[in-house]
């Protein structure tokens, strides 16, 4: 590694932004030498982002993977517990202080929550990822992509109902597939797949007969069943739910829809888990937006739309180098919601930084929420796409959480913290540490070492902090650690010790938690055993959603379940261990070219809204040096 | 200039996308150091854009500027008479042909039609800008910065209305303005402005009367009012007219709005328009979003939102440099709707080009539509914020076009063009000629020399040729230039010469239209005048627009009329000169941001849609080469 950034710590702690552009950002072209890329493996985007390209991937394939290590947490208050304070940190103890090759990989964020409600996800205090107005805004423009992909299908899909409501058989099949300059004419590649997907095994347009033309040309979807939403990268809570279609020139074919916030569109989460270039178009082709009225299922290839799809996509499948504030190298790549997706960053990235980073190297990858969302779609879920093993998992706790846990009162982001979360109460810890352990022990079960992150604040004391640790090596952590990151950076080095015993001495063999070939319902049964459910009860749509699926032939996806993750049950108040609940199944959905299958458990909503005073009144430009303002 | 990159041509011509990608473009940071940038004045975004940062124009104040050049056309045909293709044509000849220092300036444009209806932006045949899938595509982001920005704004309006309506006066206020840990409450700093232009003189917080309180904190939209739309940047008919705000937490307070193309966007037209960073942040806050219910306007600083807006569109504000097919370098910047917004690419751009090409180089930058409409308003609106005066403008036409002009059957796109427009017939020419003959003296009016370039098609022949040269010149044309760009790229040098002699014995100064002074509807009648009709009309809801905004201060701003592009008159089928008509104003607004008003001539289209076949069927990637492919 080239020499790390030194950080000069202060106490108090300053705000975040003020952290961020104290230290002159190094020219990323200089990490993205010290990684071993070469001048054709990476594009600038500016002096401090580039885009690292999938080929090193390929120039690397027989070299060693590095070590890889997943972050999760416990059961998180609304504050959130400092989780990717704690990654980024570790990779600044790893990188600049522990002398390791190493690469942190991080999702990247929403700019709803940017200028909504606060909340950066670039990390805090002395562990975070620069320039952090550049994470937290367009960055290269990844989700700018997914939006304009997204939405292009969404249009394709009501202009193509429109067209086919208002022409015959034969003036549809004409215009899908006009003649030439010559007079000839022929089917675009994108139509070869829907004629093989509706049987017909003719490849000259004017060999079909009315009934293969009516076959292919309509899709005839039915409106009723169109899963696919527009969406935004903004809180925009009035677009929930809308009527499309009110001008008279769409003749009276309004219907009922809404937008979801983009990082919740089902083309992030095949960002996310794509593995090449020819995976992405296969995936996003497949990709399911309704049923036609026979009731198949109705692609965006067979709206001839997955190769444009692609080519929105096709730089955005290359993951962004960024740095921390020592220096050290950070992945931010895709970033799918964390209910109804499964909230992990991109397969590729890891699998990049994997090589980059060699035998003796590193790999930090946090994923989102809680231990039982976040992490559990991080090894059933991605891992199993990926075919990558992680030799650790780091579960990250606070005093404060586990005090909710054992019964302290409600945490409410905005209100200031009740005393009984600053003053030492050793027995409320104690009777916390329950969550904690349920989250180590579904862990190990994948066959990882598991270290448990204490994120420490100034008010805990030794022996709260005692406590956590007890807990959490009695439960079988393989070790538990004290953390300092927000206040000293990656000086804070005792975690990334942890973390390269826990490595090294790892050899199980990685355990998903369910087998894809059994049915749905047993799979669901399984995830909800893990969160300590007494079983699973499904609504009349959900049972009929399995039906659909499992005749569509969608039963061997894997399991990504959109729950709360407030509570290890479905509902959010049901701090601890809960016990004794039967997990309800609202309604079933499919994320086909994503690759998973989503249980709705309770409300899950896919657009926040703006508050009174949302926190861009304070963003604003310094127009003398162009630095950006309030930003958190 | 470096040593430029040599064509070989070949004929018949191949495919637009066939040439572009037989040309490795040259390292864009070549051409930037050729442009005498410093590593510090432009920004890499991969190996062939970078961003030409606005510090070069400050460095060079003092320099002299170069020749600056604007392309206009005839009234058009529905399928371009090839202004983009003359535009690139000619900056490859200056630079790569006749050994001047040049720059093209292009609008960059929007990906609906690249996705829709066939129709590149980037030039054609062997005079394009390169590589042309990231000229369509999503360039640097600008398009999409717009979209956010925009959208946050919407987002903003409704959710104030709603949190309005649910609020009493004081916790409004209080939300807007809460304490601090220590219990300290103070403004924003963009409050500071709306306490001002509420008249309230006050700066701390506690010290508000009731009253005081309710005039700060109820911006009291009238949701009828609201002029301020969606926007995405794909063609999405179903989405012109919408109903929003049916969730059910949304409480009833449902709304009808619509989505624009994103281009159609004032934010575009600010970015287009605004002369530097304060600037800018200064449009943005003052853009109206509609009127409260006392009649007074509300803008996006109200809404607290102009220094968020300008965070987003900070980046933006830099110009995209590219290249030609010869090499010659291209900057890319803003591409306002040339209907509804003034159809021209950014001034900033303009400005920096101007400075780089130094006293003997020369700007060529091109305007939307027929001069009638891009030209006027290039001239109106654009020149008088920038300051700048052009030498030469430049008139393309083809004989295809005058031919419809003099009476020739309906041209339409996707249809066999009749064979009227294939054979010779002078006479027809020849009575078409009056459409240019009159774009020519309402050109020649600005004081510059004007140049008409007859864009030539292999079948036009040497006296319909003939025929437009002789009118251009008896009109008063300072030359009259046949083009082969298509065919021949920069080697058809003679536009070159004419151009280079135009602007060295140009002198006149630049006489604009009418002055901003004068009132709304004096200006009006001048436009009007300059199209030919014998007088405005005004209905009811455009005299009441008229009141509003001279009542609002807003009378002196240039008018931005949104007219169809293919009559001069507002009646598209009426071609060639038309008489006696009066131009009907259905309705007026204000892009009080952007800096203008504009007058409705007839229904605008601000959102188009997908036809039965778009073109993303044939749209794909090569997954072997990663070449993009069936781009037009």
């Amino acid at each position: 590694m080239a020499t790390p950034r030194k950080l000069e710590v202060v106490n108090p702690v300053p705000a975040d932004i003020d952290i961020a552009q104290s230290v002159d950002p190094l020219p990323i072209a200089a990490i993205a030498q010290d990684l071993g890329l070469s001048a054709a493996e990476f594009q600038l985007y500016g002096p401090c982002k580039a885009k690292v390209l999938l080929s090193v991937r390929d120039r690397l394939k027989g070299a060693p993977d590095g070590f890889y290590v997943v972050v999760g947490g416990i059961t998180p208050t609304p504050l959130g517990e400092g989780k990717s304070t704690t990654t980024v940190g570790l990779g600044q103890a790893l990188g600049a202080h522990l002398g390791r090759k190493v690469v942190t990989c991080l999702r990247q964020p929403s700019q709803g929550p940017t200028f909504g409600i606060k909340g950066g996800a670039a990390g805090g205090g002395y562990s975070q990822v620069i320039p952090m107005e550049e994470f937290n805004l367009h960055l290269t423009g990844d989700i700018h992509a997914i939006t304009a992909a997204n939405n292009l299908l969404a249009a394709a899909i009501d202009a193509r109902i429109f067209h086919e409501a208002t022409q015959s058989d034969k003036a549809l099949f004409n215009r899908l597939c006009p003649a030439n300059f010559y007079g000839k004419r022929a089917f675009a590649k994108v139509m070869l797949g829907r004629l093989k997907r509706v049987g017909i095994e003719k490849t000259d347009p004017n060999q079909l007969t009315p009934e293969e033309v009516k076959k292919f040309a309509r899709l005839d979807i039915d409106p009723e069943t169109i899963t696919w939403r527009r969406v935004m990268d903004v809180n925009d809570r009035f677009l929930r739910k809308v009527t499309i279609g009110q001008g008279s020139e769409e003749k009276g074919m309004t219907r009922e829809t809404g937008f979801d916030i983009s990082v919740a569109s089902e083309i992030m989460a095949v960002l996310a888990l794509t593995t090449s270039l020819a995976d992405m178009r296969e995936r996003l082709g497949k990709m399911v937006i309704g049923s036609s009225r026979a009731g198949d299922p109705v692609t965006a290839d067979d709206l001839g739309l997955g190769g444009a799809l692609t080519v929105l996509m096709k730089d955005a499948i290359h993951p962004t180098l960024m740095q921390t504030l020592e220096g050290t190298p950070v992945f931010v790549h895709a970033g799918p919601f964390a209910n109804i997706a499964h909230g992990n960053s991109s397969i590729v990235a890891d699998q990049i930084a994997l090589k980059l980073v060699g035998s003796e190297g590193f790999v930090v990858t946090e994923a989102g929420f809680g231990a039982d969302i976040g992490t559990e779609k991080f090894f059933n879920i991605k891992c199993r796409y990926s075919g990558l093993t992680p030799q650790c998992a780091i579960i990250v706790a606070t005093v404060r959480a586990l005090k909710m846990h054992g019964g302290g009162p409600e945490v409410v982001a905005g209100k200031p913290l009740d005393l009984a979360y600053k003053s030492e109460n050793v027995e409320l810890v104690r009777a916390g540490c329950g969550n904690l352990v349920k989250h180590i022990e579904n862990t190990r079960a994948y066959g990882v070492n598991v270290i448990v992150a204490i994120n420490m604040f100034s008010t805990d004391t030794e022996a709260e902090l005692g406590a956590v640790k007890s807990a959490a090596l009695d439960a079988g952590a393989f070790d538990a650690v004290v953390c300092t990151h927000y206040a000293h950076g990656g000086e804070g080095v005792e975690l990334g010790y942890a973390v390269q015993r826990a490595c090294e001495r790892h050899s199980a063999p990685l355990k998903f938690l369910y087998p894809r070939e059994i049915s749905i319902k047993e799979k669901i049964a399984l995830i909800a055993k893990s969160y300590g459910a007494d079983g699973v009860e499904y609504s009349p749509e959900a049972e009929k959603k399995i039906e659909i699926y499992s005749r569509q032939g969608f039963s061997n996806l894997p399991i990504c379940v959109a729950k709360t993750q407030y509570s290890f049950s479905h509902q959010p108040e049901r701090k601890g261990v809960p016990k004794g609940f039967v997990l309800p199944i609202r309604d079933i959905r499919a994320s086909v070219g994503a690759g998973f299958i989503y249980p709705l458990v309770g409300t899950m909503s896919t657009m926040p809204g703006l508050p009174t005073r949302p926190c861009f009144y304070d963003i604003d430009l310094d127009l003398a040096t162009g630095k950006v303002l309030g930003l958190s």
